[in-house]
């Protein structure tokens, strides 16, 4: 056997065998290799009617029965689903939705695109997609409510940025197909029990003391529970927070004056000084779309997010006065044009994906 | 260089690259390998209200504007998250939980194990987990409705046959640790708005329309809505049904009389023979577990289950006699004992799951 065969087939070897095993590779890059995946209640309250229950007296099922004597009701956690993708990063993120929603936002977006649950698998992130207390999947509470099917979806057009009243943006990052705008409509669902700041954070909190440290990705509403969350727990090593809307809070005593715009007006929340050195301590990040004027708009939905950068702003420069690491970038700044009020839904929301990544891995958050 | 030599370098080189393929395929084994994720709503209507909606006198957020002139509300979907396999079998399973639940039930179970989501993914099905309509993620709706937070729980232990008010049944399949009961309630979702058959099986009808041929497993309260919707769609192509609870179809005229019990009376309903024969056309299995008396009990919450378990008899009779192929399992007579209204979750799911397999396999559903 001359050396020229033995390489020839040692060559021919090694070929066959590193193709098999890239095919592997390739079919798995493609697909979703998830080592572990489930779902739990974090949190919640108990209540309980006093006495004793009856199994026999009050033991069938009509409205009489309910709340008899003797029983509880556990309600205020929240749902949550989980995906630890084969070969995970250490930190998982934990996503946080806005007003009106569900995790349904980090899923497939409304034009039947991977959203940012699939997204972040892909990048290899743990993935928690939580629905809040009193919300979707978590929708057992301790509280009684009212919901009217009241027609209102126009109104959320313009405050989520989609446009005015039923006309889009120009340029703006959202599928003209109908079923799109169905399907984003859709995405909408409602509080089963009051809204609770106390009762979403006791939540998110025992979230962070189940999985340990993690990163948190707000939403709009979510973004100033995100601050109190991050306060409340300090397994929270880290906010991405898209479009906050209200709850940002500053020391007690250097709370800014309130921001006025046309159709209301954004207060801030004053908090310990010991609690405020707190959001000090880690990277945050804030992102906002496109649409959101400088100056006073006659549309209230535009008009709403004006004052909450204008808060963020005043917010960033505070936290960061005091030692924090607050970065706020508005996406058309940075070249990425026609965001709406849901970035990680967006058309684009790839290179929105980017840009976390980007943060992630600066701020060495993605071992 | 010595052909001893070379033989050992080649045996090194294939052993390594060999062991490297393995512990791949090892892995992936034991992960779920998911080609596709996501989810969407399907269904629904849509109502508006009269007039054009103004953004400008409109477009603030407050309860004034919520039902503005010109505005939509799209609604009574249902929400559905489903994962697709590597290497998928062809008909996909599609699940709908019962009264109180959402999608929830056929996740991870209360005591943590994996539920059939995982365990039918790992054997190759398509899984597509539902919300219904006016209930956890499908909680958008065009009707009002008012939750009562009322403590309900030990009502529901007994008719969910965990036991008897707060005790449980002897030898029940139900993990002890406190922990797993505190999650099992916390499974329980509020109806957000009115219960509506026809809303429900429309929506379930549209995804059949979407998904095309399928598998319908059902639970407790979609029991019935289970037959309704493959009425109305041939697209099911089989039904598993657990614990049907109520709204047996029979051929008008030919109606049972009502099952009285203590606490209640179960209602059959009639439908016209067209509609009735359609269900003669698919193979059904209905499964039902332990702690159903076989004569009148004093406890409301067991009576229910043998008024139930007499009218799906004399159902499974009467599909059978127009040529129809339903078998009717109770699971103790089979040798799986301690279950309770949820077989999909007991501790012997994985059991439970078998049984499911082996009918699919029998009726080549499974290929």
């Amino acid at each position: 056997m001359t050396r020229g065969l033995i390489n020839l087939i040692l060559t021919a070897i090694v070929t066959t065998l590193a193709i098999s095993c890239a095919s592997t590779r390739l079919n798995n890059s493609k697909a979703l290799v998830i080592q572990e995946q489930g779902s739990f209640a974090i949190g919640g309250t108990v209540v309980k009617s006093p006495g004793n229950f009856d199994p026999i007296n009050h033991g069938a099922f009509n409205p009489a029965n309910q709340a008899s004597e003797g029983q509880t009701l556990h309600g205020d956690h929240a749902y949550v689903f989980y995906q630890v993708p084969k070969n995970p990063r250490k930190l998982p993120l934990v996503f946080w939705h806005g007003y009106g929603q569900s995790a349904k936002t980090w899923e497939t977006t409304a034009d039947g695109r991977e959203g940012f649950q699939n997204i972040f698998l892909r990048r290899q992130f743990p993935v928690y997609l939580m629905d809040q207390p009193r919300r979707g999947r978590s929708g057992r509470a301790t509280k009684s409510i009212t919901i009217n099917a009241a027609p209102d979806e126009q109104l959320w057009f313009s405050i989520f940025r989609m446009g005015i009243g039923t006309e889009f943006y120009p340029g703006v990052q959202f599928s003209k197909d109908p079923e799109a705008l169905n399907q984003f409509y859709r995405h909408m669902v409602p509080n089963t029990a009051p809204y609770d700041l106390e009762v979403n954070t006791d939540a998110v909190s025992a979230l962070f003391n189940k999985i340990g440290n993690g990163i948190l990705v707000t939403h709009s509403h979510s973004g100033g529970q995100g601050w109190e969350a991050a306060i409340k727990n300090q397994n929270i090593r880290a906010i991405v927070a898209y479009e906050p809307g209200s709850g940002f809070v500053f020391p007690q005593g250097e709370v800014p004056d309130s921001v006025k715009y046309v159709g209301g007006i954004l207060r801030a929340t004053g908090v310990s000084m010991n609690d405020f050195l707190k959001l000090t301590k880690i990277p945050i990040v804030i992102y906002y779309g496109d649409y959101i004027p400088d100056t006073p708009s006659i549309y209230p939905g535009e008009e709403q997010w004006r004052a909450a950068l204008t808060m963020a702003k005043l917010w960033r420069d505070k936290v960061n006065q005091y030692g924090g690491d607050v970065t706020l970038i508005r996406l058309p700044d940075i070249g990425l044009k026609g965001n709406t009020h849901f970035p990680m839904s967006d058309l684009n929301n790839v290179e929105v994906a980017n840009l976390m990544s980007e943060f992630l891995k600066e701020k060495h958050l993605d071992n």
